[in-house]
């Protein structure tokens, strides 16, 4: 596929090319059964032009694991020391995890399609059950504040939110020109009220 | 494994089984990663052992997928026949679908992991896509019966209920024990009123 190769002889060899294409290819095939060989041949570079850039194919995936997870984890931080209440914090997290996905859509797939079979995707697992329990605990609060139902635990419930936005890693496509602004407006609506029709 | 290795020279041998603990290692290693090699060394028994009971890899595959697939095709049928308004058709498709969820637990994860790169997963793919147009136009026609919001487009509604529903595969855990019929409670009402605390 000429359109996506790497150009050869390129002058500033581009690191983050070779690292979004090969996200690219993991995603396409799955990480195990993608090898360097195979990442050489999409590229259209020899494997030792690949390892100019990267150690393994194992640093690739960390690499792009971190971008997914740093990104995430600084929503998560923001909006843990929001000034303002329980509720607000929840919702700023569910929104900003949306922008995460779409900014980083193709790094957050690869992290969601994980299964744990190496130390790298261990740590990246584990990461994801620490957002999970934050969320978990946002979730809480705002059940404590009054502002979130108490008829199901807050592990349940950060789950289901969980599972609405990580699903836009299956169907958001960016090249549709999506707004992005109304399906994060969507998805928080959907978070907190439901697709019901409330009369206000 | 011995634990879930299939008893070599057992009489009654069983291909419901053998068909178990592939669809099984599919989902631990990935099925593009796993080959029947593999699965023989995994079940404790010869490829021959295996060819007596499936022709191919893409066998087992395709045997589990439609396991999933007639399952959740079940689900529609019953519901858009369903002698019930627009919103009942619609919660009775959402609350089965987690039923079909957690009793074909492997064979939806599977299928929810698939890629596409062969025509059984090209087909299961297309199947899919039909499911969500399915519960598009269920969620369409509640939106024009006035009862479900009309600020975002049925699919983007089917999806990210699909994607709450769907994110099961990847944390539901049957050991646990846990109360089902709880679970798609919890679903539903997040899926028609969110978590937010409403007062009535």
């Amino acid at each position: 596929m000429s359109k996506t190769s790497v150009k050869r002889g390129r002058p500033g060899y581009e690191r983050a090319e070779v690292l979004r294409l090969c996200v690219a290819e993991f995603n396409e095939r799955g990480y195990e059964a993608t090898s360097m060989d195979m990442l050489a041949k999409k590229l259209g570079l020899t494997k030792s032009a690949i390892y100019h850039h990267v150690a393994s194919k194992e640093e690739i995936l960390e690499i792009a694991l971190k971008q997914a997870l740093n990104a995430l984890d600084e929503v998560f931080e923001a909006g843990e020391v929001l000034e303002a209440d329980a509720l607000e914090r929840l919702e700023f997290v569910v929104r900003q995890t949306v922008f995460v996905l779409t900014d980083h859509l193709p790094e957050v797939t690869l992290l969601l399609r994980l299964r744990g079979n190496t130390p790298v995707e261990d740590a990246a697992l584990g990461k994801r059950r620490e957002l999970t329990v934050r969320l978990s605990n946002l979730v809480g609060a705002a059940q404590e504040a009054g502002f979130v139902r108490q008829d199901a635990d807050p592990a349940t419930l950060a789950r289901l939110i969980f599972g609405m936005i990580n699903s836009l890693s299956g169907w958001y496509d960016p090249t549709r020109g999506s707004d992005v602004d109304a399906l994060a407006d969507t998805v928080v609506e959907m978070a907190f009220h439901g697709i019901g029709r409330h009369t206000l």
